[in-house]
């Protein structure tokens, strides 16, 4: 059972202005909340869960000294943000990283200039996890991380992928990035040209890199398109994991 | 204005079941639209638009001969799927591409067995287009074409690209395929494996490909991963575009 005050406390969070606030967002689902439970680098705050999570996870429940309410199919619908909600949902603190930190690991990334869709965010996070890249940049306009659609799509890559909003120009000077790569409609081949390591900047679902942030971009690169029948573009999320491809084929071949 | 009975009998086109007996879906925003009315392929039936879209393409309105409603922004918003309806919504015959069309162009496609998510689908369809791929194949299980979230992420390219419901079996044997490439966890690497025209499987989005359709898979193949973390999978329609870049750079660097 949970009270009128505890739905509409959880509520408030599926607001990006009381996520600021308060500093906690929503997990939701079994993977990604027993991640949480079993990371180091998360502090799970509460936890709202249906009577078989709770026994079968019982063993890793009892071990956290957090609030931890059981409640009904139907209670967990009434919090969650999801369609068919998963079993659990859990309050989790801000990983917080600090704003000063420009620090750019690998010297390869991406800058993600004002994408605006939680799906493509968070797709991007979990390919960038899969290439094993630890940290990827978004300009201030883009989509809140802890948006629970981001945070949902990620499929719990969140947890291993830091992601900082950061200015592209600060970026570039503190870090003395030499290539920045843009895709871009008319740049480069990205199968004949030679990609070494750098930013690539991926801009807007459908307004591109901003003119600002494209005056910075030393080498523009693009997807050649096979088709003959006037296709105007390929979604933002897909077009970073060709890209990012590309520049990881290299380091697998050799 | 449009009636109550106006407003239910778009709505009812929300639901698959009705769009299959109807052989209806519904197309929605300007640049889907205004390009099935501008295609010779496509047959708009009916059509409704709040007044300045009526007012920018009057042209083209007036050479069609079908029954075209002026309605309010609540009114478009009423008969819509979409949260932030983009001044018109058409209702448009189904392409109905011949079921017993096993047909096989270019000797290279996809096979999508079991797609759930219409955002997948719709991204899918949209790669292809760019790739110039003309016809892609999925099981009778994958989500609607006409899902109307399908047709949105698709950005036009359902008017480009034939998308047909097949047994995998079938469409090997009719079409004597000899490489058939299964994205899987274990195979060899995209990377390094050469690749040769033929038909890729994808598989659903939480279990891979079934039993079944595996066992017709004769080169698994693999997208490496390069982290460290424990990683468990890409988006499936990351994977594909992955995928189908690696084939299609051998095109464009020859």
């Amino acid at each position: 059972m949970i009270s009128k005050n505890q739905i509409k406390a959880v509520k408030a969070l599926h607001r990006k202005k009381e996520r600021d606030e308060q500093k906690t967002f929503l997990a939701e689902g079994v993977k990604a909340v027993v991640e949480l439970l079993n990371s180091e680098n998360a502090n799970v705050k509460e936890l709202f869960a249906v009577a078989d999570f709770m026994r079968e996870y019982a063993d890793l429940l009892r071990k956290k000294k957090i609030p931890i309410y059981e409640v009904s199919e139907g209670e967990l619908a009434q919090i969650s943000t999801q369609k068919a909600p998963n079993r659990v949902l859990a309050l989790v603190e801000f990983f917080a990283p600090s704003s000063a930190d420009y620090s750019f690991q690998n010297n390869f990334s991406f800058f993600l200039d004002d994408i605006r869709d939680p799906g493509n965010l968070g797709t991007i996070i979990r390919l960038a996890d899969w290439y094993g890249i630890p940290k990827i940049f978004c300009s201030h306009q883009t989509v809140d991380l802890y948006n629970p659609k981001v945070i949902q799509s990620t499929m719990g890559a969140f947890l291993r992928v830091e992601v900082a909003y950061r200015n592209l120009q600060e970026l570039i000077s503190v870090n003395n990035i030499k290539s920045v790569y843009g895709a871009v409609l008319n740049g480069k081949n990205i199968y004949t040209e030679s990609l070494s390591p750098g930013l690539i900047v991926i801009g807007n679902e459908s307004l591109g890199i901003s003119q600002d942030n494209l005056s910075l971009v030393n080498k523009p690169i693009t997807i050649p398109a096979n088709s003959k029948n006037g296709t105007e573009s390929l979604n933002a999320a897909i077009a970073t994991a060709i890209i990012c491809s590309e520049f990881f084929r290299n380091l697998s071949v050799r």
